[in-house]
Parts: structure tokens; C-alpha cells; sequence
């Protein structure tokens, strides 16, 4: 794809500052722009970066008066928010790269799926009997989806994406490749031979509008009834999470982050990388959780947590100053003890 | 799948109350229960559910005693033990869901495979050369069985499974989906230029029977020899084994364990998500290590760790007591010096 | 794969003292060594076993005397430096192992797909739009290349790994099964509705030459520029591997191992499992960090680091050793006071 700084200007309602004619084909950093390549500055303390930049098209502010002059191969594209003109083409830009449609050869499609309209389904991929695929899907090469899966419109599942039976996806959702939704619940009963017999794992996963899922991430199926993942939620790479969780509305959970089952997190929290979640216990809404914090008990709304197990994060910093310097708050008692 | 409550009471050699002719079509919990689902009542603390739940079907003791009248739309199945009866229902829903058989047609199976009874191969699905696959084995869409692998009776891999060549696994397993199975043990030599050499991974994994590895798990083959899962082991989400681990009967691994090469685990141990257990170490049966833990020496049987480095559980609790105290010790001291 | 004696000895320029005719088929450990298996003794710690092991052949070094009689079943190949020739021997049986060739049917190659020489390419494996992949490549089944994706010389890539569009991997890498090259960065805005919108992520990954990447690890894609791996870094099973992090030359990550958006780690570091590190940090060359660590700000050159967060390794030690003993120290301090 490429594109002149004139259509580029026409796209932003823009003005063009220069060759209206260069072309490019892709984005880059004002501070590693290159030939060929489109940026933006809308931040004034990468300024410097316009005056040496070699990007062939740069977008700025209207009202950025230059305070030196640019290199002659760099194009000016004015608009009124650069920053938000660069967004914009951001989404174009993705667009283009997300138009496939149709149905490739090699797939395997059970006769009583229901597909909708412009939908993209991607070599040896494989729908199960029953599946319901909303309009404007997208589902990458290699990916399973179970039998009574329901899709929703809009959502697009990257290569190798794994949705056991009964699982609901909404609609506007993004899985990434490799991502397995509905495997059973880790539950297991001790028997009489020292072993454990399988708990059937019979409900599923029901995962809502507006949700993104990470690559690898593992989101187990309720025992009974559903494990839910609410509006807005946002999982990062290597995301657990087992039977019967429920993530409230727009948490985001970071990398390797582990909910163990039964747990309900509230709206908007926010855990770091490597948290883990014991089972069974509630977590209020707005709560953040500092990485590799493990959560054991309850957790009322707006708290901010560390440790493991995890306490306030300010009363943590505070006892893990104290712990960095207990060889010398020992020496201190040693001392007082000889006196 | 639909059944009348007359069925049910067949199946379980039970007595209807109600009407016979009500049909379900799924399975619910009675807090929850729905129209057209299928509940069932064993411990008395849910009793106040009976008499409001919208189950078509519930399933209670022969020598229960209704205290109040429930609902006109629910019908009664009365067994000698609700909670045995249900559960034998959940088995055979789930034999009802894991009922395919034959090979689809978009497979490979190279010519020297030899292939079992009453198995079930999904498109995509790879089988390559001199792979044994047992009786009533299910390997499910674009999973990948390697060279020389061995697969036994009445196992079932799920979708995307992939297997590394020489790996052995054992009857009556399950494997979710995405596990990886046999991937090189993470061996380097450094080298003179500073960068490191691989130490070929010549050994295989050999999973035993009556296995479950959660989805998206890593274990890796032996460097020589063997790693090895022994009988009746249970892994959650995301687990990672290295090269030459043994993990001991019936030991059961929570969400991200992690266990570095060479270590040898126990019988009927235990780990919490996230444990991390380090290289060459051996740990002796029926150990438990609370979640987030670090192991990193030997364990003698019956120990109950948390901490990383990991130590007793009750002690690791009275420290972690103190820890959080720290600032206000470390006040008290400061008092004693002024004194 | 079979081999006599004499064959062995012709490889590596050694002797045979025994049946030259008997053959191996497999390697052993000497201490674990079988009837037609290939051993060695290098270090003669293990020495005795040589006496007793039912291994059919030993490689031993020329200038070794035995001090007893081994067993008739056993024939040596006395060479130079029996380690090295042991060394040489799993490498040739790894070429055996990965001679694959060949394009199987069941393929998906775009038109635009540039092929070089000798390649391996497994069924159900999907190449895009403009990939350019080099000689002497393979590709296992199920693997999924994305559009304008290049791959260098004699690399290999094992089943079902996923390679999002405009990566770029190095000559002579090693991808495991499952892994994620390229899904995007986790990054999104706050919006107006409490909910947060995503910001494109359009940058790539660049992996170098000599890369080991570990099973179902998952690298993200820059936001803009690139996530690069450098020369010679070798990743262990479920590493997770934000937008714009870059990974020095020769750097090891252990197992688990997370590193948060746009952070940089030196050359020839070193991290244990389940490590993690914060975003936007800067660690230097030669660092090491104990496993279950948490680094939260820059790290200079040439540091030992533990704990969460992670200061130098003796000083933790040294804190937790304290820590151990809390319970004891607050009682003496209890005395102090009341006295």
C-alpha cells in the first residue's frame, strides 16, 4: 500500500507543506522516521526530531510554527490534532490489513453451522456441528471451533485459536493465536485408591462484547454454569484463568497473570504480570494488584495491593524497605542486648 | 440431547414425582436452575432452592421430606443418593459429547502408522511415520503426533495438541489443547565466541496412564533418557516441566507451575499456581507448597512450604506476620536506642 | 537407524575393541545403558559403570586402562576425546532426526510466496501473501506464516507455530511448537465510556540469527519500530515477551519468564524461571537474576539480583535469612522492653 501525501491530507483534511507527490508505505517513530515512511509529532519534546528526521511525510499540529527549516525530503501534512489525525490512520492502516474475505478451500465446515455475511475463514480451519458465526467474522487458518460455539459479529480469532463446545464469544472481540477457551475446569475428586476420579466439567465460557484475549491464554470452562468474562476485558499473553472466574466490566489483566477457580474480580482492576488470584475469594471493583502479588483473601473496592500474600502496596514498600535492612536492624538489637 | 424426567428415572433406577413427560436438555445448578435443565439437591444447606427453582427436573433422596410445596412446573426424580445419581449423569452426558469416531477426510497419516479400534481422528490432524495409536484413542482437529510416537487405549487429545517424536503416553489420558509434549530440554553449552552451543535432546517424555496435562502446557524431553509423568498426574493451564523431571503418582500441579530440569517430584504432592521448583532438587511424597512458592533444595515427605526460597508453611506465615509489622519494630527499636 | 561398531569407529576416526559387528540403534546414559544402545565415558567419576553397564557399545577415551574385565556384550570404540565424539555422534543423529524435505500436499502457499532451496514444508501448514522464506527451511505441520513474513536460512520452525504478519526471523533459529511470534502489544487507551479503545499495534519482530525460542512462548509485535531478539538468545518454555522489548545478544531467559512493554536487557544475561521485569527498565550486560525475582528499575552492568522487587543477590539472602527468624527477633526485642 502506498499513498501521496495528498491523499493522505485529503484522508485528515489536512494541507500539504511541500511535495504533495512523495509516497510512502509505511509508519514509523519521528525519531526513527526513514524514507518512504510516515510519522507525527504531537508530543513537543520529541520536537528536535522534525528538524532531522528522514521520514518522508511528517503530520503536525496547524498552528506548530517551525523554528528551523526541515530536511527538503520531508513533507509536512498540517492538520488540527496531529495526534488524533495519526490514530486515524493507525485504524485505516489496520483495516487494510484485516479485509480478507471468503471462505478458503481447505476447511472443514459440519453441515449444520450457521455462518453470517463477509466473513473470512482461513485455511484448515475446522467449525464444529452447530457453531453460529455472526457477520463480518474473522477466523484465522488452523483455529477449532467446538460444537454450539457461538460467535458474534465483528470478532476476529488469529491462527490457531482453540474454543471447546458451548462456548459463547461476543461480538467486537480479538483472540489471539494459539488462545484456548473452554478447556475443562481442574477439578478432581479423591478416590478410594489414592487417585482422583474427573469432576465432568459441563458448563462453559462465555466471553462478551469488546473483549481481547491474549496469545496462549488459558480460560477453563465451569464446572456448572459459565465462567464469564465481562464487556471491555483486556488479557495479555499467557493469561490463566480457571473454572467458573468471573472478570468484571474493562479489567485488565497483564502478562502470566493466574485467577484460580470460582474467584469473582470486579470492574476496572488492574492486576501486573505474574499475579496470582487464589481460588474462591472476591475482589471489589477499581482494584489494582502490583506484579507478582498473590491475592488470598477478599478485597473490598479501590484497593491498591502487594505481596504474597498481598497487603496494602504502600504498607508493603514500607515493611520491604525495612526487610532490606534487617541484617543491620538485627546488628542494632545485637547491641542493645550486650548493653 | 433431550430426555423426560422417565428416562432419567430409568437410567437411575429412581421414582418420579411429577410430570413424567418434562424434558431437559441440559444440566444446572438448583440456585440457578432454568427451564428445560436438569438439578439436582444432596446437601441440605441448598434445600431452600427446592421450593424456588425453575429446574424442569431435580434429582433428591428417596428419604428427603419435602417441607414446603415447590413449584408446579418441577418434577422430582427421588434416588437413594442425589448427589452419586448426578453424578453418574455427568459421565454419561460427557460419553455423549466425546461419542466421535472415524477418520475425517482431511487428515495425514503417513503409511506406516498403526492405528487401533474405534478411533476418532479430526481434519488436520498429523500422524507421522511408525506412530502407534491404541483402541478408542480420539485425537482431535490439528493436533500433531510425531515420529515413533506411541499413544494408548482410551486416550483423547484435544485440538492442537502437539506431540514430539518417540514420546509414549498411556492409556485412558487427556491432553487439552495446545500442550506441547516432547519439545527439547532447554540444554547450551557456552562456546568460545561467547555465545552458547545446543546439547542435542535426545531422550523422550513418557506420560503414564490415567494422565491429565492442562491446556497449553510445555514438558520437555531428556537431554537422554526420560521425562517422566507418572500415573494419575494432573497438570492445570500452563504448566512447565524441563527435560528429565519425574513427576511421582498422583501428584497434582496448579495454573503455572514451573519445574526446572533434572528434579524429581514425589507421590500425592501438591503445588498452588505459580509454584516454581528449581533444577536437580528432589522432593519427597505427600508435599504441599503453597502457591507463588519457590523450591530450591531437597524435601523430605510430608512437608507443607511456602516462602521463595520456600520453608515450613506455619513458620513462612508467623515470618510473613512480623514482615508486615516491619516499620512499626523497626519504631519500637528506635525507641529502645534513645532510651 | 541402525549402525555397527565399525561404522561408528569409521565416523569418528576410532578403534574397535570388541564385535565389531554389533549394532545400536539408540544412546544411552552409561549408567541406564541397554542392549543396542551407544554409550560414553568421559568422566571418570562414573567409571564403574563401564564395567557393568549392558550398553552394547562405550565410547571411551584411547589412553584410558581398564582397571577390570567389562562385560562380553560390550564392545568399545576407543577415539580421542570420547566426549567430544559423543557430542559429534547426537548431532549427526539430529541431522538423521531433521532431514525432512519436501512440500507435502495439504499446503496453503500464497501466490506471492518466495521459496528457497531444500525446504521442508508439513501439511496443513499455511504461508501468506509476500512471505519470502530461504533455503534449506522447515516448516512442521500446522504452522502458520503470515503475510510479508521472512524467514532465513535453515531455520526450523516446529508444529503449530503462529508468525504474525511482517516478522522477520534470522538464519538457523529454532521456534518450538506453539509459539507466537508477533500478536500485538497490550496497548489501550482510556475512553470516554470507562472502557479503553486499542491502540494499533503496527510495528513487527525481528528475531536474529542463532535464536532458540522455546514451546508456546508468545513475543509481541512493537507498537511502532520493532520488538527484536538479538543474535544468539535462547528462550525457555512459556516466555512472554512484550511490544518494543529488546533482548540483548546471547541472553538466556529461564521458564516463565515475563518482560513487561519497552524494556531493554543487556547482553549475556541471565534470568531464572518465573522471572519477571517491569516496563520500561534498562538492565545491563552480564546480569543475573535468581528465579521468582521481580526487576523494577535500571540495572547496571555485572549484577546479581533477587526478591521482589529484586536488589543484589547476598544482601537478599542475607535479609531473608533474617526474615526467617523474625518471630525470634521480635521476642527479644519484646524482652528488651521489658526490662
Amino acid at each position: 500500500m502506498e499513498f501521496t501525501a495528498e491523499q493522505i491530507a485529503g484522508l485528515l483534511n489536512g494541507e500539504v507543506e511541500g511535495n504533495a507527490n512523495v509516497m510512502v508505505n509505511t509508519l514509523s517513530k519521528i525519531e526513527e522516521g526513514a524514507t518512504s515512511s510516515l510519522s507525527f509529532l504531537a508530543n513537543l519534546a520529541y520536537e528536535e526530531h522534525l528538524y532531522t528526521t528522514d521520514a518522508s511525510i511528517v503530520i503536525i499540529n496547524k498552528n506548530l510554527s517551525l523554528k528551523k527549516e526541515i530536511k527538503s525530503t520531508c513533507t509536512l501534512v498540517r492538520v488540527d490534532d496531529a495526534y488524533q489525525s495519526f490514530t486515524k490512520l493507525l485504524e485505516v492502516y489496520n483495516q487494510f490489513r484485516n479485509n480478507k474475505t471468503g471462505i478458503e478451500k481447505q476447511t472443514f465446515i459440519a453441515e449444520s453451522v450457521t455462518i453470517g455475511d463477509d466473513i473470512y475463514l482461513g485455511a484448515f480451519a475446522y467449525i464444529s456441528d452447530n457453531a453460529v458465526i455472526g457477520n463480518n467474522v474473522k477466523i484465522y487458518p488452523q483455529s477449532f471451533i467446538g460444537e454450539n460455539v457461538k460467535i458474534g459479529n465483528n470478532t476476529l480469532i488469529y491462527a490457531g485459536v482453540k474454543i471447546y463446545h458451548d462456548c459463547v464469544i461476543g461480538d467486537n472481540c480479538i483472540l489471539h493465536a494459539g488462545a484456548v477457551i473452554g478447556s475443562d475446569g481442574f477439578g478432581f475428586a479423591p478416590n478410594k485408591e489414592g487417585g482422583f476420579d474427573k469432576i465432568p466439567q459441563i458448563g462453559n465460557v462465555i466471553i462478551e462484547d469488546d473483549v481481547e484475549i491474549g496469545p496462549n491464554n488459558c480460560i477453563d470452562r465451569a464446572t456448572m454454569g459459565s465462567t464469564i468474562i465481562k464487556k471491555g476485558v483486556k488479557t495479555d499473553n499467557l493469561v490463566h484463568i480457571a473454572h467458573n472466574v468471573v472478570v468484571g466490566e474493562n479489567t485488565v489483566l497483564a502478562g502470566q497473570t493466574g485467577i484460580s477457580g470460582s474467584s469473582k474480580i470486579g470492574k476496572n482492576c488492574m492486576t501486573g504480570g505474574q499475579v496470582g488470584i487464589t481460588g474462591h475469594i472476591t475482589i471489589g471493583d477499581n482494584v489494582k494488584i502490583a506484579g507478582q502479588s498473590g491475592v488470598s483473601k477478599d478485597i473490598k473496592d479501590n484497593q491498591i495491593l502487594q505481596g504474597s500474600p498481598a497487603f496494602s502496596y504502600p504498607d508493603y514498600m514500607r515493611s520491604y524497605a525495612s526487610f532490606k535492612n534487617l541484617p543491620s536492624i538485627v546488628n542494632r538489637l545485637n547491641k542493645l542486648e550486650k548493653k
